[in-house]
C-alpha cells in the first residue's frame, strides 16, 4: 500500500482484492506475436486507484512497470484532441463499435478505408498519422504527455514511463497485420506518412513502460473533466466523448460485456493492463498478464466486477 | 406542461426545447416497410421528464400516443430477466454492439445463430420466444407490464398504452425480413415456437401505442434501481444492466455516434420515439417521426443533445 | 451391365470403377437435416453412361432409385430456359459462382437479393417461383419432364421417377433455412409467390427418386445440342449454357477443384448423386450416398476423377 | 494479315470482327491506379490466333506491344507447376472461384491467409513467393519464359516482350493494396520472402510488353496437350488444368458470364488483353485497352463473344 493512510477502506479492499485475484496457477493466454510478453510470471497482479481529490491506493505488483500497449490509444488520442484539431480526425475514423475482432480488416473493406473507432488497430493507425503532421515522432511526443500527467513527487525515485526499445523493435519485426493494415489505409487515401514509418511509430507507442500506479494518475484527467496534472487537457466535453468511446469499444470484442459487468468506460491492453474510469471519482488500473480469448486480462477483468460490485461505482 | 409548477427551469428548458427543435420542413425518411408512420405529419413534436422524485415534465405532443416499435425492446428485455430467467437467456443471446445493421442476417450466419444483443431484431425475436414460454401471448403481457408501469391518476382520462391491432396486421403482412431471421434463427436451433408465432407476437409488441409521457413514466424503474410503480421490477444490477446494453447497443448502428454526443443510455424506434435513461435522476421520452440515415429520430436525437449540453446530464 | 453388348471396353471399364470405388467401410458424412438420407446403405454404389448415339452402359446399383436433390436444379433451370424465356429470368439470378456456401445468406444480404446462380439454393427457389408462374405445381411438372426424357422401352418393368412423398414431408418439416432464404428473397421483392409455397414446391422436386440410368438418359440432351427423347428441348446456345453454369456452379464450394480434377460439367446432390455432361460424347451419372466436406459424394467425385483420367474425356 | 494465304475464311473473319469490333467513340474505363494506361488511346484494338498446327491469324492492332499485366499469372502458373513443384503449391492456394473482387483482403481473412486461387492478386503474390524461391528475380524469369515461347522467326524484325521498367516504377508507387496483401499474407505465414520484394517482381511481371501475335503465340502450349515452342512445358493434365482455373477463375468476378457468353477458358488483365485457349485448335489474343465494370476488355470480350458464336468453338 503507497500514499494516504487515511483511508483504510479503500486501502483494504484493493488488498482484498490482490489476495483474492491474483492467480494461483497458470490460466489464460499471452499474445503470440509478441514474444517477451509470454515471459513475464503468470502470477503478477496490480491495482491502484487515483482519487480526483490527488489520493493514490494501491496494492500488489502495482509500481512493476508493464507495456502499456493498446492502452495508449487513450492517450494518443486525448492528444489528437487537443488544441481543436478534433473536426479533421473525426472525417478519417468513426466512433462506433466495430463488432469484429480489434486487427480485422474486413470492416475496413466494406467501409472503403474509416475505421469504425480510434481504438481498433486500424483507426489508432490513423490518429497516429493524425498526430505525426505536427510532431514526426509521435511516440515521444505521447512518452513526454504520460510523463508529465503521471508526473511525480520529489521523494520519487522510480524512473517514470520509457519507450522499451528492444521489445518495440521485436514487435516491429512481426508487424505484418499492422502494415497490411497500414497499406490498406494508404490505398483509400486515408494515410498521409508512409505505412512503415506510421507502424513504426505506433508499434513505440505501445511499447511504453509504465506501472498501475503511474497509469491511473496519467488517466486522472479523464475523471476530472479534463483537467490533468498541470492545468486543462482537454475541455470537458472531449474528456467526457473519450469516456463514451472507451465504454462503447475500449475492450476489443467484448465491450458489451464489460459494460454490463463493470459497467465503467475502460481501455484494455494485450500487455494485461486495463485503464478504467470512474467520471468525477477516480481511475483504476489494474495489471495481471494473462488474457482471456478477447485479449483483455482475465484476473484485471475479474478483480474489477468484484471492485465496482462492492462499491457500487458504475455510471448506470 | 404538465405535471409540477415549482420547477419552471426544467419545464421552461422543454418548451424552448420544443420551440427550437420541432421540424418546421419536411425532412429525414420514414421507415419504408410500416405505410401508416409514413403518413404521420413531419412536425410532430413531444418532450417528457419523469424524474426518480416522481414529477413529470412535458412539452409539445407529449401526449400524443404513437408506435414505440422497437422502444418495446426494452421492455420486453426487462421481462425476460424478471423472476432470475437471465441465466437461460444469456445463452442465447449476447451483448455485444453488432457493427451492422439492425436486421442483417449476416452477423448471425457467422455467429451461428446468436444474435449479438438483445436490441437487434434477431435478438427481441430470441427475447419474445423466450417469454412466450411462459406466457404464450407474450404482446398482451407486455401491454399489461408498460400499462401498469406507466400508471395513471384517477383524473387521467387519457386511454392508457393500446395495440394498435391495424397498424399489427398491415406490418406483419410485411414481415418478410423478420420471417427470414426467425426461419433462419430455428435452422440453428435457436427459436422454440413456430417461427410464424414469434413474428406474430413481436410486430404485435412493436405496435403498442403510447405517449412521450407514458415512455417515460413506464421506463422510470431504469432509473430507479429498478424499483417501479408498484414495487421492484428488477434487482438493483439487472436496471444497472440494461442501461448498459442500451448504452452500447440501443440505437441501431449508431450507439457509438449517440453515447458521444448525448452520453446517456437511449433506445430508439422507427415510429421516432427515443426513451433515455438518467440514471438516478430521470427518464427522458422525446418523439418525432422523421428518421435519419440509421433510423433514429432527427429531430429527437438533436434535442437530447441539446438537453444534455443544457443540462449537464451524461454518464461520463 | 446393362445396354449394348458391342461395347466392351467401356463396360468392362465401368465393371473396374465400381470393383474399386464401391466403399469398403464407412466413411464421409450424412446430410444433418434429412434423415432418411442417413438410413441408406454406405456401400451403395452405380455408375451409368448414356452416349449420344444411343447407348447406356452401366453397372453397380445402376438401377437403384435414389434421392436427385439438387441434380434437379439442371432440370428445372433447363425448363426456366424454354420458349425464350430466360430474358425474365436473368434479371433475377446472376450466372456467377458464389464463393460461399451453397445455402448461405450472407451473398444475397450483399447483393441485395440476387442470387449468384441458379445451383445455389436461393437461385433454385427463384428458378421455381419463375416456373410456378405458369405451372404452380412445378414439381409435378418437372417429374413430368425428367419422366419424358428418361423415356422407357417396351421391356422396361422399372417404376420410373417418382416423387418420394413421405420424403419430402419429411424434408420439409426441416426446412427452416430454405424459408430463411424465400422470406429474405422476398423481402427483397424476388419472389413472387408465397414463400412457403416455394419451398414445399423445391423441396418436392428434391425428393424425386431416379436411378443412375435414369438420370444419365433424362440429362443426355445437355450433350446432345439441346435434342432430347422427343425433339428438341432447348436451342443449342442454351444447351451449352447450362453446362457452363455446371462447370463453374454445379459442385457447391467445389466446383473449381471439380472442374481441376475431373474436367467436365456436373451437377451434385446431398443424395450422392452427380450427373456429368461430356459434350458431344455422352451423360454419366454416379451414385454413392456418403458426402466429402462441400457435400458431394466422397465416392462418387473419385471414380470420375478416374474415369476422366482412363477415357480422357475432359473439356480441356 | 500476317501468315499464311491460305486460310481467308479466319482471316478475313477476323477483318470482319476488328472492324465491326474496333472502337469507335470513347467508352467504358481505365484501371484508376495505373496512369500510363489510360493516356492509350481508346480506338486500339489487335486480335491474333495461333493455330495448334503452327499458322498465326491476326488483324488491327495485333503487333502493337501492351501492357499484360494479369495475363502473366497464366505464365508464371505455368511456370510454377513445371517439374513437378505443383504439390507445395496447392498446400498454399486453392482453386476455386472467389466470388469477391480480384484484390479484396475480405476472403483471406475468412479462409485465413489460402488465396481462393492463383488468378486474384493475393494468390498471384504467393505464386511469384514460390518461384522466387528458385529465382529471385522472376520477373526476369518470366520474360526470359514468354520470350522463348513467343519465339520468332529470322525475318521478324520486332522487338519481343520486354519490361516497360518506367510503367513498373510508376505502377510500384501505388500498390499499396498489394503491399496489403502481401503483409497479409506474412502474417499468416503464407510469404517467405519479404513482402516489399514479392510486390515488386509482380509488378514487373505485370508490366511486360507483348503483342496479341506474340501472347497467342505463348500461350500455345497450353491448347497443345503442355507442347511448347521447344518441347515439353508442362504435362497434358497440368495443361488442361490451368484451363480449368482460367475458365472458372480467369476473368475476375465475371467468370461465370464469360463462360457462358463465350464458352472457352480465358485470361484478362487490366491493360486491356484478353488470353483465350481453345483446347487442341488454337489460342486466341484480342487487345483493347478500355475496361468494362469488372475489369475485363470491354471491346475484347464482345469480340470474342462474336467469334465464338460464329466459329463454334466453345468447350462446352
Amino acid at each position: 500500500m503507497t500514499a494516504t493512510l487515511q483511508a483504510p477502506p479503500l486501502g483494504g479492499l484493493l488488498d482484498d482484492i490482490v489476495g483474492k485475484h491474483r492467480p494461483r496457477r497458470e490460466a489464460g493466454s499471452v499474445p503470440g506475436n509478441i514474444p517477451f510478453l509470454a515471459e513475464i510470471p503468470f502470477d503478477r497482479f496490480g491495482i491502484a486507484v487515483a482519487t480526483t481529490s490527488g489520493e493514490v491506493f494501491s496494492s500488489g505488483d502495482a509500481h512493476v512497470p508493464f507495456s502499456i500497449q493498446s492502452i495508449s490509444k487513450v492517450f494518443t488520442l486525448a492528444m489528437a484532441l487537443q488544441g481543436g484539431k478534433a473536426g479533421a480526425l473525426w472525417q478519417r475514423v468513426l466512433r462506433e463499435p466495430s463488432g469484429t475482432s480489434f486487427n480485422s480488416l474486413v470492416q475496413l473493406e466494406v467501409e472503403h478505408g474509416i475505421p469504425r473507432n480510434p481504438f481498433i488497430n486500424a483507426g489508432a493507425l490513423v490518429v497516429t498519422d493524425h498526430l505525426m503532421e505536427e510532431a514526426p515522432d509521435a511516440a515521444t511526443q505521447l512518452l513526454r504527455f504520460v510523463t508529465e500527467q503521471a508526473g511525480n513527487g520529489p521523494e520519487d525515485t522510480l524512473p517514470g514511463p520509457f519507450i522499451d526499445e528492444a521489445a518495440a523493435a521485436s514487435e516491429l519485426a512481426r508487424s505484418s497485420r499492422n502494415l497490411a493494415l497500414a497499406h490498406f489505409l494508404k490505398d483509400f487515401g486515408n494515410l498521409r506518412r508512409p505505412a512503415e514509418a506510421v507502424v513504426e511509430s505506433y508499434v513505440r507507442q505501445c511499447s511504453i513502460m509504465m506501472s498501475c500506479v503511474e497509469l491511473a494518475t496519467a488517466g486522472l484527467f479523464l475523471a476530472r473533466d479534463g483537467q490533468g496534472a498541470r492545468g486543462s487537457v482537454l475541455s470537458p466535453s472531449e474528456a467526457k466523448r473519450i469516456g463514451s468511446i472507451m465504454l462503447t469499444c475500449g475492450m476489443y470484442d467484448a465491450a458489451g460485456e464489460f459494460a454490463y459487468r463493470v459497467g465503467l468506460p475502460g481501455k484494455s491492453g494485450v500487455g494485461g493492463g486495463i485503464l478504467v474510469i470512474v467520471p468525477g471519482k477516480c481511475t483504476i488500473c489494474v495489471w495481471s498478464p494473462r488474457l482471456d480469448a478477447k485479449g483483455n486480462s482475465l484476473a484485471g477483468t475479474a478483480a474489477l466486477a468484484e471492485l465496482s460490485d462492492l462499491t457500487g461505482w458504475s455510471v448506470f
